[in-house]
């Protein structure tokens, strides 16, 4: 049987965040790991996929997905027996697509800037003032997710766990890596914990 | 009569593909403009609507939402009347969310990287270095535009016009002051005259 679904991939990226999506729903997809090791997310064949030259690009029936954001939204909505989004309440889904664009475009460029300083400047000195402004930059975002986000919530969302819950889990991985001891965050460190325990997450390996 | 909404919004900053978004519904909705010269978006009055200390922000009935791409897909699914997504066909508003997650998390960080270079370095010569990359950044991001998202589409989405096509009018104006003329760019600057001479953009004034 042909998979309707293929997802390209690379270990500890922003790609597991829709690997986890994609095993909450129960889907059927095909795993394709790129090795960033040998640039392989730059290579001739991947650019065919996505010209952006990055992970996650999901494969569908009709064409191909990129981003996070609307790749999670893409499979809690073609998947909606899962229950990974508040569908039917525009209020809370934007709520829901408010986080996620926090992630995206605020927290994960946060961490950015240690591992890809590169593309925003050429100078070496320059990229390492950028590296040494990571931790900073993440306690200030992960302050803002542990006090306004998170609060006292169980899943990002309330009661439900939903995408966003998989996303906080694969970027609050990226703190130790970025120099800051995620247990200064004690919300998002019990977070991290209950979605570590969640059967989607174990079967990353 | 009280007005359900408010936005919170600066001139010339990514709040204006909310403001568009919203004329475009045909939304009631009250406009509050910040001075970022006076830095209010910093003040706690503001911070105690926005604690990320950033514009836009949608006061709503039910709280406050933030982050551009959240609030686009609220004003599409709250003003269905108007249009402004394809709010039945989860591959098509998926796209519709990548594209908007792009100018977000990409190309609006490639451009804030000339304004905002201190979010991301301490020093001076960091930032000048991080300054000097901007053009060539935003030429990158809009010929992914161009070739890839645009095409000789007339909207964003086809021909249908969305809530994408005034967030890209809103990043596309960026380009002047980030020193790329938008010329280089002859489908993105078509586009651009196609918003400019929309009712919902004339009374941006
Ligand atoms: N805005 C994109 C960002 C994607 C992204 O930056 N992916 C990284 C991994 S976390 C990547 O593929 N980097 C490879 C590279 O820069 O060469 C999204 O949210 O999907
Ligand atoms: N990710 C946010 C970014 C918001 C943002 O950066 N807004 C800028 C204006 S374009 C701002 O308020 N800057 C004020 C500051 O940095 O002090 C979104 O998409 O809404």
């Amino acid at each position: 049987m042909a998979t309707p679904l293929t997802l390209y991939y690379a270990a500890g990226t922003c790609a597991q965040a829709v690997l986890i999506a994609l095993h909450e729903a129960g889907a059927q997809f095909t795993l394709k790991t790129l090795s960033f090791a040998d640039n392989q997310q730059r290579s001739p064949e991947y650019l065919a996929i996505n010209p952006k030259g990055r992970v996650p690009a999901l494969v569908t029936e009709r064409g191909v997905l990129t981003e996070v954001p609307a790749l999670l939204l893409y499979v809690a909505q073609t998947h909606p027996q899962a229950n990974l989004a508040p569908l039917h309440d525009p209020f809370a889904l934007a709520q829901l697509q408010e986080f996620n664009a926090y992630l995206a475009s605020t927290v994960h460029i946060a961490h950015a800037h240690r591992p890809r300083a590169s593309r925003w400047a050429d100078d070496e000195a320059a990229q390492a003032g950028m590296r040494a402004k990571v931790p900073q930059n993440m306690r200030d975002c992960f302050a803002v997710i542990e006090q306004h986000y998170l609060g006292d919530k169980t899943w990002v969302m309330g009661e439900q766990f939903t995408v966003a819950d998989g996303y906080l889990y694969t970027v609050a991985g990226w703190l130790q890596g970025d120099g800051v001891d995620i247990a200064e965050f004690p919300r998002v460190a019990a977070h991290f914990e209950r979605v570590k325990a969640r059967a989607s997450v174990r079967k990353l390996g």
